[in-house]
């Protein structure tokens, strides 16, 4: 089999091929840094993650870029609002920039927890009003836009293509838009390339239509063929991002260019509570930093993993609660057949069939990054092994070694899972801790024998603050974990 | 006492006074990144996190900005050569944003692990095109720049305090300049605010003048004067920018505004080998990350912080060791005080005199930053405190807490030194083992310092058993796990 991808463009699965060699230039829509990620943004960037991770794994040479939204997101989702970086930055008494920097910092320390690789390039708008600038003007020179006041907008009837990926048209776009429409737009349908800035409005730059700045959709545009050129393989991010983001940023590029954009268009679904999308509007939203507080990250990443990037995560903490489990089980599993891989003898076996769980596994991911599928093949593969363990039959280091290395690719490198139990070392005996506790017992004993009462202190109160309590009885010291 | 520091402008120590009120706006000179960061940078933004959180800690509003140079820094630190980050990008074959990315994080990881605090902003010079242009612009308007073949420079002729940072007069400038002088300037002195991009130069954007890239002087004017506004409070940076960077930005940057500049102009002095500055051009730097590998990192930066910023400070493996042994004393009298607290009984005590130490303290530090003044102030407190936890006279529990309240206050807050004493390794939060490693090592220095040589040899030995190896060295014992 082959990879093939869900092309929202086309609403079909195709074949994936690169537009150039064996090279996979991917730009997926990054945050906008105004608040603490949510669930709803872990899910976007660890599908993308595993796409990444997947075609490096199929040997491909990834360039991924993922941009930085710090200007330009409007409250409304479209062309009118406020700029949300300003409006938060506002109520927080801060410089929208000292915003922007702080979200963008938490938005990676949460990805890195979550096991996220960086992408290879992390561009921010605000550093690319340059770039947009040119794009505009060309657009203005190819007569497909049009500067009214101080501001710039796209003229989508010069666009034939325009919503060619959300499947909308203009007359649909038009009968939708809201009552009040802005009078500057020749067409209701039109969108905002730059806005004039108000007076006292803190972000704004020189452009040859005055102070002003860029509207939300062309800074993609310009980072994605900045860095990846005029025509790129993968374009990826949010569902709810298709209309008028990505459409708008295929109207912008293609008319500049003249040349197709992005060649597949990825979308991820939504992460849903009680059947609502989450999201920092709504106000139903789940931050990492708290879902970290109950869930260790890696959980959270089995969580999403364990449903396909398009379908949508209902969450509940009893849902994670029950991910918790099911990653509890691979991670044991590996534990104890890296735990018996000391101990097993070189002799024959007859070993499990590594290579068909592999090609399995393979199947899955190459069916658009079936990520459950591609779970449950690890599942019966960790089934399998663990009756093998329980069996009598030995499995020997041969047989062990390469079950370990399977898993290892296929759960850590491509899936991104963190293979260690509770953070313990898995290369250790089980429950290493008790053991230095037990060490640290004999020793307290034996400074009590000695009557070296400060030094059975220091002992009991190092204990106590690494959470482990003791009672002294009769027959000995016992000690218990503080729950 | 109030905070006096030296202003290189006035080459003396000046009353500190923020230019309004209790804000202090601070911007300092950060990495190129075309490297991981080495010794000489650790100590340039050491010292600086120091100044953020004294200024702090005496009850300023600190806004700092540190930029990140991303472009236009060439090879020869002046107007001649290539681009650093575009020439290790060719050598790595990657796009220049893809190595400045690495780097960049590279640099926050390494700054993160000494303890330094993150600035409040960190713009990107490419960032920044707009910001660059727009003053070029205003000083080719004022007559202080001209345009040659797509190139612009500044005419230091134009600007009678061309040099008055540094000291230098044009004179000797145009005395010291290279023989070969750039075709295109007017006078040898005069230095590049933007350069033109000759073809195939990948690192390119649009200008007024053509294709090209700023000069690597006027990224700092544009970000420092858009975050702090057209006259801040202080600016820093290593000595060896004095000339040409500084004294370019402060012609670039008052030419353009007619307004002082910045008013403190604060230089931290270099690291030496031998004698011999180290840095990445001349080939004699130790990484971070390799210093890292032999010592933990609030060990270099206590190494950092024993002599003062602007001193030279001599790197030796003996003298990292010899901090080491300094820290591990410092760290050993606040975990023995913390452990005494426990037990303690709430009598009254002719308690120490906390007070005079801390504006011992206090002094050291408002005398330009004296952190070598400030660090002996906290050893005679360690000493007095041991002398006490010794003697049979016991601390009481007030004074227990008043003296980690100042340690934490003083070494923790403002020095930003870690106060764990089992801060083995940075994850050590994650490493319940390490901890209880830790714990026995603390215990087994413990019954050495009393002679009980059979229980440090249960100790060893019963670790052994565990699978954990001790190596005693002078700055104390460490353990790693066997391989």
């Amino acid at each position: 089999m082959a990879l093939t991808v869900y092309n929202t463009l086309s609403r079909a699965k195709e074949l994936f091929q690169p537009i150039e060699g064996n090279g996979v230039r991917m730009y997926v829509c990054g945050p906008t840094v105004y608040g603490h990620s949510h669930l709803g943004h872990a899910k976007s960037y660890v599908s993308f993650d595993v796409v990444a991770r997947y075609l490096r794994f199929s040997r491909y040479a990834v360039l991924y870029v993922q941009n930085i939204t710090d200007v330009g997101h409007l409250t409304d989702d479209a062309d009118e609002g406020e700029d949300k970086i300003v409006k938060q930055s506002r109520a927080d008494r801060v410089h929208p920039m000292q915003l922007a920097e702080l979200y963008t910092q938490s938005y990676f320390e949460d990805m890195d927890a979550l096991n996220n690789l960086r992408p290879d390039i992390s561009p921010r708008a605000t550093g690319h009003i340059t770039e947009q600038i040119a794009i505009i003007e060309e657009l203005i020179r190819k007569d497909l836009a049009y500067e009214v006041n101080g501001s710039v907008y796209f003229d989508v009837t010069k666009f034939p293509g325009y919503g060619k990926l959300s499947g909308r048209t203009v007359d649909e776009l038009v009968a939708g838009a809201r009552v009040e429409v802005n009078p500057d737009k020749r067409d209701p349908a039109d969108f905002a390339l730059w806005k004039r800035a108000e007076p006292g409005h803190i972000m704004r730059w020189p452009s040859p239509w005055g102070n002003g700045f860029p509207g939300w959709h062309i800074e993609c545009s310009a980072m994605s063929m900045k860095y990846l050129g005029e025509s790129f393989d993968i374009h990826g991010g949010g569902l709810e991002n298709q209309f008028p983001h990505h459409d708008s940023e295929i109207a912008q590029s293609e008319g500049a260019t003249g040349k197709l954009f992005a060649k597949y268009w990825l979308h991820n679904n939504m992460v849903t509570v009680d059947g609502r999308k989450m999201g920092k509007s709504l106000g139903n939203f789940v931050t990492l930093k708290d879902a970290f507080q109950r869930w260790r990250p890696e959980v959270i990443r089995f969580f999403i993993l364990q449903s396909h990037y398009r379908s949508t995560l209902d969450f509940s903490a009893a849902a994670v609660d029950g991910a918790a489990r099911g990653h509890e089980k691979l991670v044991n599993t590996i534990r104890n057949l890296r735990d018996r891989r000391r101990t097993a003898g070189a002799g024959e076996d007859p070993g499990i069939e590594i290579a068909r769980y592999r090609a399995s596994f393979i199947d899955a991911m190459d069916d658009d990054f079936n990520t459950p599928q591609a779970i449950a093949v690890l599942f019966d593969l960790a089934r399998e092994t663990n009756q093998r363990l329980d069996s009598g039959r030995d499995l020997s280091v041969t047989s062990l070694t390469a079950l370990d290395t399977l898993f290892t690719e296929l759960a850590g490198t491509v899936l991104g899972f963190t293979l260690e139990a509770d953070g313990h070392h898995p290369e250790a005996e089980s429950d290493p801790e008790g053991h230095l506790v037990d060490l640290l017992l004999g020793v307290r004993a034996e400074v009590r024998a000695q009557k070296l009462w400060a030094l059975s202190d220091m002992i009991r109160d190092g204990l106590g603050r690494l959470g482990f309590v003791l009672e002294d009885k009769k027959e000995g010291t016992r000690w218990k974990r503080k729950s």
